[in-house]
């Protein structure tokens, strides 16, 4: 199973450059366990699949102090069967989360909601918007659209569901519940061996009134 | 066929609500077959999909004025079964080029490539990184990686082909080629009628180094 994200940061300031320097320590716990590689357009991150949203948060948060108004964008992804096969910086720590269930959806949602509960609270407060892409058949019954309705009904439940848009859902609150919250929908939902992708986007401190 | 992108523009800049408001003029030849909605996290335009990604071009290529860094990420997406079934604002010009074949792959491979031939120059360099998601299982034959690498093929004779990249894949070159190049990876691959999204990043005025 290989897994891991493509992430980019966009602080909207001129120093941008050293912002984005200055919260790359944010990913130092991480580093012995990812693949990590930098060009121009993003940075990639390989690794188990249940670290990568708190390094996503982390770094965020990082990038996002002193109020400056900054945009994390990631591509996330496993079980892509056009990368290589497996990968054993990729494998689920024995006993942990894993990367995928083969309970019925309703079992899932409780799963996540159990474990979104323990979400550490972080004290910047985000707003995120993503869809959630289950690809490929999967011959187990897995139907992409099913579980896209399992995980909104899900993410409803989360404590931090902003509202459904075209395309997309948003969700809105403090910066440990959104990526845990993120991090229950890819790890939960589609086939648990099957491709499944992420298009993520999270803002902080943006001077936009926001109505909902 | 529903089809539409949530747009969104990161000026690297500390005036970068003045650049956003002055680029949306851009917008303007669009604006009477889009509908637009806009939030703190996006905006959404929906309309038909020949006229996404011009449209998407000239407003990130207005932001990208000055040299500013600026980068527009987009999320689009066409025949989504969880939006309305069919929008008329949404339905291809007849006679137009339509948002999908039933040609073999290599067949449209050979339309994609002349289509890109009368591109327009515009004068301005960026960089893209995109993902191409055909979803749902499509009983027409498509299977989702034969579609992906179909277009990977186009890409790669479409005069900006950067290089393949986890989960996703770059172009460079004018925002006349690169535009024209994603819009016929929209079009022309995944089912005709089915359900494709594609994660989109382009980027201008980086002052990070480029290897490839």
């Amino acid at each position: 199973m290989y897994s891991g994200a493509q992430i980019s940061l966009y602080p909207m300031a001129d120093n941008f450059v050293q912002i984005i320097l200055g919260s790359l320590s944010a990913l130092d716990p991480y580093r012995p366990r990812f693949r990590i590689e930098t060009d121009d357009l993003s940075t990639l991150i390989v690794g188990a699949p249940q670290d990568l949203f708190p390094a996503m948060r982390d770094l965020h948060v990082a990038a996002s102090r002193n109020s400056v108004h900054c945009v994390l964008h990631a591509t996330i992804s496993r079980g892509c069967p056009g990368e290589q096969p497996s990968s054993a910086i990729c494998t689920p720590i024995a006993g942990g989360r894993g990367h995928g269930s083969t309970a019925p959806i309703p079992a899932r949602v409780e799963e996540a909601l159990a474990n979104v509960a323990s979400a550490p609270e972080l004290g910047q407060v985000v707003a995120a918007q993503f869809s959630l892409y289950p690809l490929g058949g999967g011959g187990s019954g897995h139907h992409h659209m099913d579980e896209i309705y399992g995980c909104i009904d899900f993410l409803k439940r989360s404590g931090c569901f902003g509202r459904a848009k075209n395309f997309c859902t948003t969700l809105r609150g403090d910066a440990g519940l959104v990526f845990a919250t993120l991090a229950e929908a890819f790890l939960r939902f589609g086939s648990p061996d099957g491709h499944l992708a992420i298009d993520l986007t999270v803002s902080a401190n943006s001077p936009s009134k926001v109505d909902a």
